[in-house]
């Protein structure tokens, strides 16, 4: 009960976003089992906790550690009705994870409830939390949601049954205006959820034969009788009730900044994201990828499951087959790793499996969407030799990651990115033990998108003092 | 994991209290094992949830539902360290329980923790709850305890590492001086703790080799090597910290008002409550009771394991040999008997056996320590009537139980308090089907006690409008 | 779930015997029900594992380590239906606990289902099960259940539904008839059982209007509207059909050699074995010993909850008065002291607490049924010394523990035994710490029961080599 | 605990095998961690439970329901130690899964332990088990394994130490000369494994730095450091002491029969079984498929994970474009939908999401390895007309499934089969709701394997009474 949980991803050194939510109104009124159905399909944006919040004029709360489907199992959910509701997954971060960031969160304010259900980064959360401890207030939780909530009421001070959707949007668009949020908030039968001005995050709305609903993305509507599905915009946001939804605007227009890595590695491949299809996307970079390529390989593999698109896009644009050559234990429960003994590398080890034939005495085109800390990416290289690969050459469809994130994405310092420490593909082949490393470039990938409207944050360098040459090594050592 | 827990005295139709606190400095570094070691001996006093936080400058927190044994088991509380903590037992409470409310409480407030046990009920919490929320403040929990805190913090606005002993103490006085609580926080490398200026819950420090520790009964420091136990007065508090403990007056001198019931029933027998000895109080009230008693009874009974002391201080006084005629089934664990199917008449019938021969054909006098529904009674007087009891005479070492609680004792409602429906001994001997039924009267309480210094308010009628004749038949039927 | 549990008595230095058995014929359907109930009353005999195999045709077995109340949780139990079934608690053995070995045990032979409960243990059953090997039979278990249920099935070589009452017992009665067994066997549509020949375990049948039922101690069937309870004589079975049981004698009348641990220490206080009740002999045991005795002591206080009804005795006839100074504490459920961890000296001292005010300054008489290692009294003298105890005298209401038990009953061996050892009562108080030590003798014990027809074997001096002088000293350092 | 597993293959009506082993000697003495993790690669072959057997002299056995990562976990093995040692994964078949069937299996004879893990089934064993039945033979579980075991313990009559190689080769092909078996004994200090004469299952040894291994598949040995892999013959087996391992005939060379369902289904990709790689054969099996195809497709769909494979050789020799247009949910853990609700129609839509773009107004040709009842298929057919796809052409790399198997594939009655039962693609296609349907021939598949030397049985109609017209209308409706 107490061990962690062992998630395929997390071990693939891969980056992390903060989370996915799903709520809204089911006239049946057992919106707990749509919403976990719902979580279910988004449990790619967060494998730590997950939870619930429903009701009608009050909310219940149930969440724990662990995927959805242990966390919120039959018996831990029997006590929640109800027809309002809210749900969330986390996502594992790095800094130690604590039950009592997860989510959603539920307060007790003026004999009325409020369950909030929070994705992405508020810049400016911690000044604001301290401006509130300067006059007495108490926090329970680190997360930026907690502020959010309390500022909410703070700039109210009201029933929360008395909170109109416009009230609650100036809050949050006056103090985080620029920061990153899609939230939902379940009020007395009521669900409210709001787009960040900018758009960072995705937010849809549904509207099916069962209810209406939102969610982080589209396809987390799969399986109830739609409809429709909308995109909310930026600045916009959707207020539920028993009698419906209405899409509003809560915050003037402000530069777009979508998150371009909800396309690279965060969203589901089915997705429709920001108005494009995740997967036709990835194959369109595999595609771009494999254009200003030269490379002569005899076999496209992708790192499953996340290069699996990229690899298909290269493949038919360069005519070199493509073979899943590497294979993946999805077998997986409850680790018997016990966190503390566990590396990184072993976890690979034991999770992939070559298919000798395709590899022995082959160069091998490998691809993958991105590169963190190389860590695992180093793993398979070794693997790949070692089942008799003539050469390796490593495949990027993103750019190079140079900086961190200031909006919910999890990036390990730049001294751990090792792009950033090895600046040079040939330098990063090297310690890989890759035979040549390729990366898309950022302006590739812009042209894909558009020059703007999106965060290219995280692949343009941050512009700091030198670093000094030893720390080179150490990103791979750990 | 999701399965309520079968509490032997719970499902025995007495009384319960809010909980039992535990806390302290342990020189060794392991204060965890010292504080579960205590809560194991504060079980009596809540058996709902458990929970320990500890720490040096900031605090770990675990909690959960369960008994000490359970909800403390190594494995969960593994991650926690340091040498300063506070720990907690709660009640399960009438009312639904809900794992929010079970404590420890840990607040984050200006990058410092401070966690909170407390016991006891502030009559006042609602109003200055509201009040808080009238200005922005948000709530978590149901409990008084959250209140507390947020009163002192609103109360110093600075780091908890700079809040002295003193102005904590005012904080709490101020407000809180009519309102029953012994209370302690676990600051940055301090605990400091304080009973209520009236004194209605119990509250000890500890001077050992291992540290300085506070608990709410003296036997909860039983296994340490002692050196000294001094009995927190009312408005005292005292200052622990790795210098050693220091007792202080935080508020001036009130009218004490002990609650009387510690002594009847909610501490345990070995303890030494308000200067006297439980045990040795109990076996005294029983033969308080047996000198003012007649019966020619051919066996004394106690009802187990409330009703022993008295039972044995009655027998001693008349004469009358006594026996263990019910034995309690004490291997327990969790129940298979789900909350829902349960009838808390079946299981007294599965938890109790009679010693036939002692029972059969015999004038039984069964004796316990008070009668709140009546439900068990009824039920053991039945099945003592089956085994061939001649006649069951039911003798109570306390009053009548006719009012309800302010300070935190969970009593029903005086539509289900059997005395309070009623009225008359003979009445009750007929509602629960005892040949007679006999309470300690009220002033011979006052005179084994004192008659002021204490709270009797339990045993005092309330003065309300008359309750209609109908619902004198209710309370045995439900 | 893997973690042992802490069972009270275990930890108190007492002797454990092998189980209990329950099994029947239920009218309704919901055999497991009345057998899981049962078996909870029948916990003292074992607390290890348990199990319940039930069925019409054929049989569903579930058994797993724990107390009834874990083991048989209703969604352990939830698939096994049917009337007729057998149950089994079983104690937790010195030499090891294996799953392996939990009963019921359940065969398929020639395509039907046989489930046997057992409770003792076969002297021959080893030399049986070599014989049996070398016709290349396999064996599962160590347990002597399998050699008894194959010596059966070998003995009638034929389907389970056509062997006859008096057919297996024959088979039991030629090899066995020296050994010591209660058992039960859950064959298709019927349930028999058989008490050995002379009579070393007790066994009753219950008629009640809920069905037909036997078990190893009359209160088992407690709770269920009883029309008559019989207890089973040596040589004799019973064979319980839907139409209703009967009684028959399996084997010719042999020197009966009932176990007169089953009252000294065994059997439920309140049960009725070998034609007497259990507490009133206990009770006339603390008599007898009083009679003899003439220290003069200030209070009698039992070891809980072994000593009680001999304390009471005792107080009784010596007119010193009887206090509970001594208070267990029941709350455990699960040990957080991992077995490897534990001592059992530390567990003693967790787990009981002392009223002070009745040992200071006092001669105390301490009363326990029997002493075993001793290393539980010694720790027990020690805290009361520590107490304020001016004496300390200990009085068992049994003779010296001086041999092992060939019939099912966990003594450790002679170098354990703190008797063996030490041989003078003297010498014992010297080496528990105690000013004094009395036992009650053989012949006082002869007088109660009867010269002949109880088995006094372990009380009877081992007539072996003599122990070299320094084992002396090995008892109590261990 | 106590709820079933939610596995993901077991939702997409896939035929099923009983399981896959591993066993052998560790030099370094921790022969579990070898085996869990050669069961963890071996997870595909049975999800239903897994155990470990390990030791010296004598074997501790740990086997629970689960998957391996759950059921072996670390506290689950903690107390198991010693080099020698056998594992099982074990398949959940249709007929009720039972713990007692769980592998592998412990005896205890003359004083020795023996363990056995097994895969196949055994023509003769129902045979066998009833004329030891009839010598007086008790068996406990259903399993053809026990019948083995029994079988040599018969055959040899001595201590397991003292049974050799050969003689338990003899016992094993006199008998079972026809069966289907892989097996493996740990004997004390010895492992031995056996593949029975005609070669139904694939076993290999390998020698490792580590030590000395057999297992089912090769990849099994992946993560040591493999010094020789051998692929053990029909009629062969291997002894492995600590001094290495000798691979020896036990038996006659028969006809080869080598399961043709370990290439299309049952092994894992990466693995080499019977001489062949099976991606590789997979694929070859596609491009077959493809060469006598003659649609016009927009688009090659995998049916994932188990049809991929073959989309990939179809789509590389048909020229059409390879797309995942179907994504599985990965993040299962354990199903929060209780067996008793679910359906698997319903599994199956939570489980897949459709890209939308890759489908909508498309040709699809979607690929499977196989149809058992097609409900699966059906399914997902139902969900890309849903999505849009103008035509869905079903294809299958391997031939129509129209007999039960006799060696251990749980293979539905014929009633079920869909192949079986509507005889015509053209009628298939309709039943399941796709434009066109097309199986590879029998003649085709081989041609690719070879006309002798492998089992083709489950692809030969059974000839059999005809079935009434109306049973064809029953197998979708289930």
């Amino acid at each position: 009960m107490l061990t962690e949980d062992f998630h395929p991803d997390t071990t693939l050194d891969k980056l992390g976003e903060e989370c996915g939510i799903f709520g809204g109104f089911a006239r049946s009124g057992n919106v707990k089992e749509i919403i976990r159905k719902g979580l279910f399909k988004l449990q790619h944006r967060g494998q730590e906790s997950a939870g619930i919040s429903c009701g009608e004029e009050t909310q219940t709360l149930v969440k724990a550690k662990g995927l959805v489907m242990q966390a919120l199992e039959d018996s831990a959910i029997e006590k929640a009705e109800g027809r309002f509701g809210v749900g969330h997954v986390r996502y594992s971060t790095q800094g130690g994870s604590s039950a009592v960031n997860a989510q959603p969160y539920l307060i007790r304010y003026m004999n009325e409830h409020v369950a909030i259900a929070h994705n992405g980064n508020v810049e400016k959360a911690m000044k604001i939390r301290e401006k509130f401890e300067k006059i007495g207030e108490v926090f329970i939780t680190n997360s930026d949601s907690e502020v959010l909530l309390k500022r909410i009421v703070f700039g109210l001070k009201k029933p929360p049954s008395q909170w109109t959707f416009e009230e609650i949007g100036t809050c949050l668009g006056d103090d985080f205006s620029n920061g990153a949020f899609s939230l939902a908030l379940a009020l007395p039968k009521r669900v409210v959820a709001y787009r960040d001005p900018v758009g960072y995050r995705p937010l849809f709305v549904c509207e099916a034969k069962e209810g209406c609903f939102i969610a982080s993305e589209d396809i987390a509507f799969t399986g109830l009788n739609i409809e429709k599905v909308i995109e909310i915009m930026p600045g916009e946001g959707v207020e539920i009730t028993e009698n419906g939804y209405c899409i509003k605007r809560f915050y003037g227009q402000k530069k777009e900044c979508k998150c371009v890595f909800e396309h690279i590695y965060f969203s589901h491949p089915a997705s429709n994201i920001f108005g494009r299809n995740v997967y036709m996307t990835r194959v369109e970079l595999g595609k771009t990828l494999a254009e200003t390529d030269s490379i002569d390989a005899d076999i496209v593999v992708p790192v499953v499951d996340s290069g699996i698109a990229a690899a298909i896009g290269y493949a038919q644009k360069s005519g070199i087959p493509f073979h899943t050559g590497l294979i993946r234990n999805h077998w997986v429960g409850r680790s018997f790793i016990s966190p503390t003994q566990e590396t990184r590398v072993n976890k690979v080890r034991e999770k992939l499996l070559i298919v000798r034939p395709l590899i022995e005495g082959k160069k091998v085109l490998l691809i993958d969407d991105s590169l963190v800390r190389g860590t695992t990416s180093k793993e398979i290289v070794t693997m790949l030799k070692k089942a008799g690969a003539k050469e390796v050459h490593f495949r990027l469809s993103s750019p190079m990651l140079l900086n961190t994130c200031l909006w919910g994405v999890d990036i390990p310092t730049t001294q751990e990115l090792i792009a950033a420490v090895y600046k040079e593909e040939k330098e990063i082949a090297k310690a890989i033990g890759a035979d040549s490393v390729k990366y898309l470039t950022l302006q590739s990938l812009k042209d894909t998108f558009g020059q703007t409207g999106w965060c290219y944050r995280c692949f343009e360098a941050q512009k700091t003092k030198d670093e000094n040459p030893q720390s080179k090594t150490l990103a791979l050592t750990k």
